[in-house]
C-alpha cells in the first residue's frame, strides 16, 4: 500500500489536547508530527465492545519485541490484532508507559502543572461519549515517544526522534473507537508541547 | 520487617493451576518456588472495586524501572500503590508479558497443548467468584519469570533464575483480591511445570 503522500486532508489536535473518532475496518490512520519531537498517545477499542482494548502485554507476547514498527500488529487483551503498522518514518515509539495524568505531575514532576488533565484526562473526556470509562483506558501506544531501558532496567524518557513532518500510520483490522492526543507533558516532548495532525484514508 | 523464616504455613498451588484469595491491608504474601525455575503469575484488585487493578504502565511510570525488587511498589491504573515488594531472593521477574493462554499456544507455540487453559484461564476461573471478569485481567506481574530485552528490542524468554526454596514477598497496601498461578507454559519454566507455594502473614 502506498501511504507516502496520502491522506490529503489532515485534522489538527491542538497542543495538550485529545480527540476520539471511529475507524472502519481497513481504514488507514496517519499521524503526523508537524513540528517535530512531539508525542501522540494512541489507544483503540473495538467499536462493538470497548471491554476489549489494545494490550501492551499481548502485543509483546505475539510480536516478540518491544520495538514495534512497519509490519508489527498491535493486539488486544482478547488476543486479536486491532491495528497493523503500515508506515513509520521514525522507528522509535513507546508501549511501556501510561498516558500522562494529574498523578504524573504529582508523583513524577513535583506537582508542577498538576492542574493539567494530561493525556489521560484528555482521552477520558474524548472517549466518554463512546461509552469508554476512564478505568478502561490501559497503557497507550505512545507514537514518537522515546523511552530508553538501561542495562540495569532503569527507564529514561528522552527527546523524541521525530522531525517536522514525520509520519506514522496504522491500518484498522476491526471497526474501532480510537483515542489520540498531542501529549501534554513537556518532559516527553523535549521541553515544549506542540500539535499533532491526523488523517484517515478509506480504501 | 523480618520475613526470612515466616510464614510457617504454606499452601500449594498445583502445577499448571491457579487460585485466588483476599489479602487484608498490611498482610504479607510470600510466594515460594519449591523446586526452582518455576514462574508464578500474580495479579491484584482492590476488594471493594475490581475495576482498579495492577498496571504495568503505571508501575513503570512511578518506579522508573522495569527491574522491580525490594522497596519497589506495584501501582494500579488509578495511580495507587497496591503491593510493596518486601523480600526478593531472585531479583528477576517480568511485568511485560501477559499470562499464558489458549491463544499463547495457538499463536506462539504452534498449537501444542492448546487444550490447556493456561495462567489466563486459571486466573479467570479463580477470580470469577470474586466478581472479576476475564476481560478485566491485565498484564500480570510474573514472579520469577526471566525475560530478556535485547538491544534491538527483541524479547526472549529464558529459564527462571529461581532455585529450590527461593522466596518473593509483597505487602498489601489495600484490602485486595489476589490471583496467583503456577505457570502452565513449560517454555517459561525451563521445560517442566512444577507447583508454587504461598503463605500469608497477618501482622
Amino acid at each position: 500500500m502506498d501511504v507516502s503522500l496520502r491522506p490529503a486532508t489532515l485534522i489538527e489536535v491542538a497542543a495538550r489536547s485529545g480527540t476520539a473518532f471511529v475507524l472502519e475496518r481497513g481504514d488507514v490512520l496517519t499521524i503526523v508530527d508537524p513540528d517535530g519531537e512531539q508525542v501522540a498517545d494512541l489507544i483503540a477499542f473495538p467499536a462493538d465492545d470497548p471491554r476489549e482494548s489494545l494490550s501492551n502485554g499481548r502485543t509483546f507476547d505475539y510480536e516478540s519485541t518491544v520495538r514495534l514498527t512497519v509490519g508489527n500488529r498491535l493486539w488486544s487483551n482478547r488476543s486479536r490484532p486491532l491495528l497493523t503498522i503500515v508506515r513509520d518514518d521514525v522507528g522509535t515509539h513507546d508501549f511501556l508507559l501510561t498516558p500522562c495524568s494529574r498523578e504524573t505531575w504529582r508523583l513524577c514532576y513535583g506537582g508542577r502543572h498538576d492542574d493539567v488533565p494530561g493525556c489521560f484526562g484528555n482521552l477520558a473526556d474524548a472517549l466518554a461519549p463512546f461509552g469508554v470509562a476512564a478505568d478502561a483506558i490501559p497503557t497507550t501506544f505512545n507514537v514518537f515517544m522515546h523511552v530508553r531501558t538501561d542495562a540495569d532496567g532503569r527507564l529514561r524518557v528522552l527527546p523524541p526522534l521525530s522531525r517536522p513532518g514525520d509520519r506514522f500510520a496504522v491500518r484498522a483490522e476491526e471497526r474501532l473507537i480510537v483515542g489520540l492526543t498531542a501529549c501534554s507533558a513537556s518532559q516527553s516532548n523535549n521541553g515544549r508541547c506542540t500539535p499533532i495532525r491526523y488523517g484517515i484514508e478509506r480504501p
